[in-house]
Formats: C-alpha cells, sequence, structure tokens
C-alpha cells in the first residue's frame, strides 16, 4: 500500500535525523545497531495513521511516532537478555553483540530518548499522552513478568494467556493509535475507539504468530516451523489442546511436553495432535472474533473515511500475512 | 536538623502510600523490597528543599520528590547488576535476592513509576521538570557507562574523572534542587542557581566518599576499608597519587595495582603511598572548592533565608560526616 510505503518513509527519515552523542560509544553504539535494524516500523505507523484519521498534517505526530518506536526497540533490548534470544530480525541481539550488561545500560537510554521524543508533540496533548503511555509500558512489563511465570507454571489458563499477550503485545497497538489520534486532534471517545481496535487486532495478530509458528511456510516465517513447540510454550493452541485432550492423546501430548526431544519428530507428533483437535480451526475462530471486534471499534469512529480504509487495509493485510 | 526529619517523615509516609499492583508479585514485589529498604533519601529531600526555597507550601514537590526517589532506586537497581555487588544497604541487591531477569524488569517498572509521579505536580511546571529529568537521566546513563569504561583504562585523567562523577553523581542532586525549585514557583535563574549548588555540592560529597574510604573509620563507614584500594578504582585520590609518584613510589604503586593481593597489605601499602604523596589534602582542598562554588551559587539566591539556611547546614552536615 503507498500510503503506507510513505508513511514509513517518512519514519524512516525522521530516525536518521535523530541526535544521538557519539559518546560513551559502548552507550550509544548499540542504540544506533538497535534503530538501524529496522523492523516493520508497524507502531509508529500506526501512530501516524492514528493521526491522519483526524489531521492531514501529520507534523505532531512524528516525535511521538519516534517515541513508541523507540519504546519498543528498548522492551526488545531487554526481554533478549530475559528470553535469552541470542538473534534479533537476523543479527545478533545486543546483550549477544556486546554483553548483558551492555544491553541493560543502552536499553534504559533508548526508554529515555522514548521519553524525549513524546514530548515533542502540540503542548494540548502531550500530558494525556504520558499519561496513556505510562500506563501501557508498567502493562507491558507485567505481560514480560507473565509470559516469563508461565514458563514455570503448569495451570495457565487460555484466559490467563489472553490476558498476558494482551498486556505483553496488544496495549501497545492500541496506546499508538490512541497517541496518533491524540496529536491529530481525536476526542477522547474517538481516541478510545481506536484503540480498541488496535487492541483487539493485537490480539488477534498475536494468535495469527501462534498459528503461523505451527502452520506457516517456514521459508517465510524466516525461523524454525514449530519453535513454539520445542520451546512448550503455551500458546493459545497448545492450551487448548490439553483442554480438548482424553485418553491415549492426552498421553501422548503429555509425554510430548515432558520429553527433551528437540528434533522435529516433536513439532510433527504435536502438530499431528493439534490436527487430530482441530485447535487450529479454533484458534483461527478466535482470532477472527477478536479481529471483527476490532473492526466494529473503528467502524463506528467518524474520522477521514479514506484513511479510515488505508488503516482497514492495513489491518486485513497483516490478518492475511503467511510470515 | 528536625526541618530535615519533617521533611523526611513527609516523605516517607507518602511513599507508603505509593499504589503498587500485587501481582505479577515477581514484577512488584522487588519494587517494595526496593522502597522498603530506606536509605537517606537525600534527592527526595533535596527536591522539597528547593521547593521550600520558594513556597512554604510543598504540596506540588511531593510527587515529584518521590519520582526523583524512585528513579534512583532504579538506577541503583540497575546497576548492582552491571557492578556485580550483592549488597544494598546491607540487604542483598534485588539481581541477589531472586536474579538478574527480576532485577531488570522490576527496575524498569520503578522507572516507569518515577515518571508517573513526577507527572502529579502543577501542569505550568511539569514539561520544564520533564525536559530536566530526561537530560539529568541519560547524563546519569553516561556516567554509569563511563564508570565501567574505565574499570579497563589506564589513560584516566583526573578531569575524567571529575566529569564522570560529575554525570554519575552529581546532575541528580542539582536537578533534584532544580525540580524542586520549579515546583515552588521559582524563576528559571533561581532553579538553575539552585542547580548549580547542587551540581557542587555533589562532586564535593563523591570527593568526601573516596576520602572517607580509604581514611574514614570502617565501622562508621559501614563497609570495607579501603574497598576502592582493593578494587583499584581510579579514584581522585589514585589517579592523583599515579601523576605525583616517581622513582621507587612510582614502581611500589604500580606493583600494588598490578596485584591480585586483596588482603589488608594492600590497603596499607597504598594508603602510606597516599601519605606520602599528601593527596588527601589535595583531594580535600579539591573538595572544599566544589563546596565553597557551590555555597557561593546558594548565596546569591533571593529565597526564603529561614530555609536556605536550613539548606547549608544540611550541605554541611553532609560534609563533615564520618560516614
Amino acid at each position: 500500500m503507498e500510503q503506507i510505503l510513505a508513511l514509513r518513509e517518512e519514519l524512516e527519515k525522521a530516525l536518521s535525523n535523530l541526535q544521538l552523542p557519539e559518546q560513551p560509544a559502548k552507550l550509544y553504539q548499540p542504540v544506533r545497531y538497535t534503530l538501524e535494524n529496522g523492523g516493520k516500523r508497524m507502531r509508529p505507523v500506526l501512530v501516524l495513521l492514528g493521526c491522519k484519521l483526524f489531521s492531514e498534517d501529520i507534523s505532531n505526530a512524528i516525535h511521538p511516532a519516534l517515541g513508541v518506536e523507540l519504546f519498543h526497540n528498548f522492551t526488545l533490548v531487554h526481554d533478549d537478555i530475559m528470553d535469552e534470544a541470542p538473534v534479533r530480525r537476523g543479527k545478533p541481539s545486543v546483550y549477544e553483540q556486546w554483553d548483558p550488561n551492555v544491553a541493560i545500560l543502552s536499553g534504559d537510554a533508548i526508554f529515555i530518548k522514548a521519553y524525549q521524543e513524546l514530548l515533542q508533540t502540540d503542548k494540548n496533548v502531550i500530558l494525556p499522552i504520558l499519561d496513556l503511555f505510562n500506563k501501557t509500558a508498567l502493562e507491558i512489563c507485567e505481560g514480560q513478568q507473565l509470559d516469563m511465570d508461565f514458563e514455570q507454571r503448569n495451570d495457565v489458563s487460555i484466559d490467563d494467556y489472553l490476558h498476558m499477550i494482551t498486556l505483553k503485545t496488544a496495549v501497545l497497538l492500541g496506546a499508538s493509535l490512541k497517541i496518533g489520534a491524540l496529536t491529530g486532534g481525536a476526542s477522547e471517545d474517538q481516541a478510545q475507539a481506536l484503540y480498541d481496535f488496535g487492541l483487539n487486532c493485537g490480539i488477534a495478530f498475536q494468535l495469527q504468530d501462534d498459528i503461523l509458528d505451527v502452520f506457516g511456510e517456514s521459508k517465510k516465517v524466516g525461523k524454525q516451523k514449530g519453535g513454539d513447540i520445542l520451546a512448550n510454550k503455551k500458546t493459545f493452541l497448545l492450551l487448548k489442546a490439553q483442554e480438548l485432550a482424553t485418553g491415549k492423546t492426552e498421553e501422548v501430548l503429555a509425554d510430548w511436553i515432558s520429553s527433551s526431544n528437540s528434533s522435529t519428530d516433536k513439532v510433527e507428533g504435536v502438530t499431528s495432535i493439534y490436527d487430530e483437535l482441530n485447535v487450529r480451526e479454533l484458534a483461527e475462530e478466535r482470532m477472527w472474533r477478536y479481529f471483527n471486534t476490532g473492526i466494529a471499534a473503528l467502524e463506528k469512529v467518524g474520522a477521514n473515511e479514506k484513511w479510515k480504509s488505508v488503516l482497514l487495509d492495513f489491518s486485513r493485510s497483516l490478518m492475511h500475512r503467511e510470515s
């Protein structure tokens, strides 16, 4: 979509204009490394789209968009340490390229830079934006902690899981849109409806991620197929399968989960149980329910129709991605 | 000083009223643990004193004071991981009591809570306060990185060292006073003079810390005497001694620095070189020069004279401490 590409280009330009000191090099090089490592820039694009719905002029939204992107990158730098994830977007993550201390401190610096960017907007909307941002940032910390807690727990319910992904992933999509809407002059109600759209789509996207990890084409997904299965990650699919499995199937699934086997045998074994129990369809059904709830929230927002349809198309494209 | 005690009491009351969720426990328990572990609360007291200089009513300053204290605790939680410091205020540091991941994430949460507190003040001063706070926070990250860099470098000058302690320690004392002054209605010039006072005193306090580490009474200092010497920490004393030492003294000092000996022999050996070269007096002379520069900045501020003298007494008491 050309509009999305144009917004992304504006963002890249603004990001490349971001002023960062040269020294101390070990503090600021990892910041540059992280920002130059790309990514889809989905969250800052949502900030700009949120603004476009209410104002053609997006100059008030550019810096908050950078703020949201910086914040997202801060969470990745710290999460990669905690999750022991040595690769990020095809390159060594910061703690791997340097060391964990560098990742802690440069992550902190990215977080502070995020606040500096958020402050560069219309004075009339800074305070509601910061309130929302702080609330969201704390929720994301809670989501990350829950995600780590779930690894040790055997009593995670599907509702627990949905609550966790809401905090860890979805709230930032909602907040990105709402922040953008506020910079564009939206009312609180309009901005909140966009938040609801982003939140529900965010949950749908995460369910989509879970499904693609097992059923996507691994070349397109760009990571090992079934990585979640090998890691015994308590996704919607696994939790649903555990809920539905009985008799022999329940035993076989439990055996796979307790096994330290990390070959494609395990991926195939668990996937065939998923097939037997129809959990892919159940996950997709739930995913589309969240997505449609989001769409309904978006549709009732009185806003520029052209940009509403760009946002709709963008969200639909994310739902039909194969990776 | 009764006024300081009364301010500290107000702070403790406000801190105990801070709302923190119960769950996830691993995120918020370390936050409580950190805040309940006391400390001198010097920085938030400075915020309140900065306000008192311009306004008897300190209600606008209480939350920013908590914000500064939270921020300071955030830096301690993360620094302790980086510095591998297992004890903080006589108790296990967060990464030691839980683990480094818990310390990273709960540290992040404390940082966000700091911003939430900073925002709860008079709307007219929030933006200058946040600008100063962000600038200061980034400087503190730079100071921490320089401190870590210096461990690996053999070309650290005394100016480098003074620059590092300015960033790592002194800017937050200046910022605390300036933030308080702004909440009390000070002009930019008045608030900046208080910043200059706090900055210069902060450098003096750090030089005092360096001196007490070697020459203080270890019972009162509450940590091992000569800890900096055993860690080969490049303090003002060591850098000055390296600058002045010649001949045999230079050789003996170099031997001690390159030795892995970590007994009291090393502390006594290096201390006797410090005595020989008179570096304690040189450090004290420099310390008082910074302190007096600070006092001169304070004296020219037009502000409530009673509270100016409380602030003066408070800073003098910190200069004459034995630990």
